[in-house]
């Protein structure tokens, strides 16, 4: 837990003098005042966040946890288990979505098996961080010990850590794990206070009567496992993943580093939600990559106050969404870094009604 | 009108039997059926759009055309007329929006002359098709003759045709126009039949009473052209502009070619409108880049049944809305392209609930 307690105290909100300053060079581009919207927004916001008024988003990595669900003997997935570690493999070959948009948005994948139930051996690649083959059933008991749950987090931090160092300058969370939108919409119910069938879509697609099974495994769960909304790693330990606490020890230690994190869709929104529980100023780093088809994500965004950037009907997870925003994100940077202002290209700024 | 009529007969609605294709590839990929929501439709629609299996977009164009509008003289624009021409220098020289933002999508960008009031003499790097030195005040009459209306939409075509035979694969659609907004929001509401307060917004950030007269002159216009919904030229002459006039014969002309056509916010919508009010299947050839702040596009998009791409609160134009959606129209195509079918991963298809 030192690892973890140590993010956590480094951690402040975003120093919002900042927000200031660049929508001052914001407002002398040549442009009409506040015209380019969000992209203004996100410009201010890597300013504040790096308190740095030229950031560079040179080096990007979007980390994709993988995790295997006990609950899935439950009947809550459209695909087997099997194919967890199988889409592992496909996402070291670049086959899978999240390769072909990270290549477009030039930035690196790191797939980490911090919790897959396959032996990978020395697969070569592969970020061996694996704290359990699994997590247990959670609609029998908790999904893990709260120690496991601490390692979790610890591994997020500890690879935070590590690309802080080799110079990334944003990071973006992906997921993998067959089941895993059954405990993220667990982690949304409890964390949001809205009810299970509020926030429990059909995942990859499975067929009604699924959906049904799904809500009531995940409503008797949280009767059973009774996690405290009030303690992220309760919550995280008793109806969680490996691969969601993963995913929320990466952005605590992003935060404590000063990087910008963009949280792809459901799976990364119940991670994101796990480190605001711990440490609300997280928010101050986090980007809201997509509005994701799956309906537990909008309470989660809502309740840490967070509008994602892009809504296409997606639902892959993987990081898919987060690649994509990237590449807005860093539009909205070289909008700040590039554009001539009023006085440079002889444009006039005088206003006239 | 040959060139224009020429574009009109080539024109056919796409061919559904390529839907159909592309999807069964789409449905064969690394990923649950239709997760990648609207990736998979851009990806379908440039197949379909190009009749290829295997389209290209290496060479990609955003038309920015200028043009003055002699309707500022009733003050109706937060900025004076002059800055016009200043822009179109600032495009010229790298500084502006669209140029930061064209850098990042891969796109070319052409600035198109086709009715500033400035004499830009030999200035380098311009397209010089100027129809006019800005319309005519349209409070006080029509905006052009119906010749400089079709002269207009043939510069549009004789651009679409240029750059197809040049090897462009993707065209965006820009504006650059002092005033501009009120002759689009004239045409959102003779087109849609909405009134128009309900199409009519505050362009570059006009005042309440700026907006209170802009509505005015706009209602008075229409009265006394008296435009026929009916006759998209008829319409485009009377209350229209010569940059709107060159969108829409680029959009005919991009139809004609088979070229995917990117239509920015509300200016090129009216472009787009009035190219649709001449061949309703020019629609299945148009990309809505970007939902704009300005109010009078979303009746034109519902009018033609297209969704805009992105929503992140701009209103620029320039088409650096259609800059930003090109990315995640390639970002649909490499989808298509280069991630691996279940077959070559060896992931498992079968659906267990």
């Amino acid at each position: 837990m030192d690892r973890v307690r140590n993010a956590l105290e480094r951690i402040r909100p975003v120093n919002e003098a900042f927000y200031v300053m660049a929508q001052r060079h914001l407002d002398n581009l040549t442009k009409p005042l506040g015209s380019l919207g969000r992209l203004e927004e996100f410009a201010r916001r890597l300013v504040a966040i790096t308190e740095n008024n030229n950031p560079v988003l040179d080096k990007k990595v979007i980390f994709t946890f993988a995790g295997d669900h006990g609950v899935v003997h439950e009947g809550v997935s459209a695909y087997p288990k099997d194919v967890t570690a199988q889409m592992v493999f496909n996402f070291l070959r670049g086959g899978a979505g999240i390769n072909v948009l990270a290549r477009l948005a030039g930035a690196d994948v790191i797939v980490v098996d911090i919790g897959v139930d396959f032996d990978f051996g020395e697969t070569e690649g592969l970020m061996k961080m694996k704290v359990m083959r699994g997590t247990r059933n959670f609609a029998k008991g908790p999904a893990m010990a709260r120690e496991e749950a601490v390692r979790c987090l610890e591994v997020g931090v500890e690879l935070a850590d590590g690309y802080a160092r080799k110079g990334y300058k944003i990071f973006g969370t992906g997921d993998m794990g067959i089941g895993n939108t059954t405990p993220s919409s667990a982690i949304a119910s409890v964390l949001t206070g809205r009810s299970v069938p509020e926030v429990t879509g059909r995942g990859t697609g499975i067929s009604e009567e699924s959906l049904r099974r799904k809500i009531k495994v995940i409503e008797d769960a949280i009767r059973l496992n009774k996690p405290d909304a009030s303690d992220g790693v309760d919550v995280l330990s008793k109806i969680g993943g490996a691969e969601i606490g993963g995913i929320a020890g990466l952005i605590l230690g992003a935060a404590s580093n000063r990087i910008p994190v963009v949280v792809d869709g459901l799976i990364s929104t119940a991670g994101a939600c796990i480190a605001y529980a711990m440490e609300p100023s997280t928010r101050d780093y986090m980007f809201s990559a997509h509005n994701s088809v799956e309906i537990g994500q909008k309470a989660m965004l809502e309740k840490m106050g967070l509008k994602p950037i892009l809504d296409l009907d997606m639902r892959l997870g993987e990081g898919t969404g987060a690649a994509l925003a990237m590449v807005l994100i860093e539009a909205g940077l070289k909008i700040y870094q590039e554009m001539a202002t009023f006085g440079e290209a002889g444009v006039s700024d005088e206003i006239v009604n």
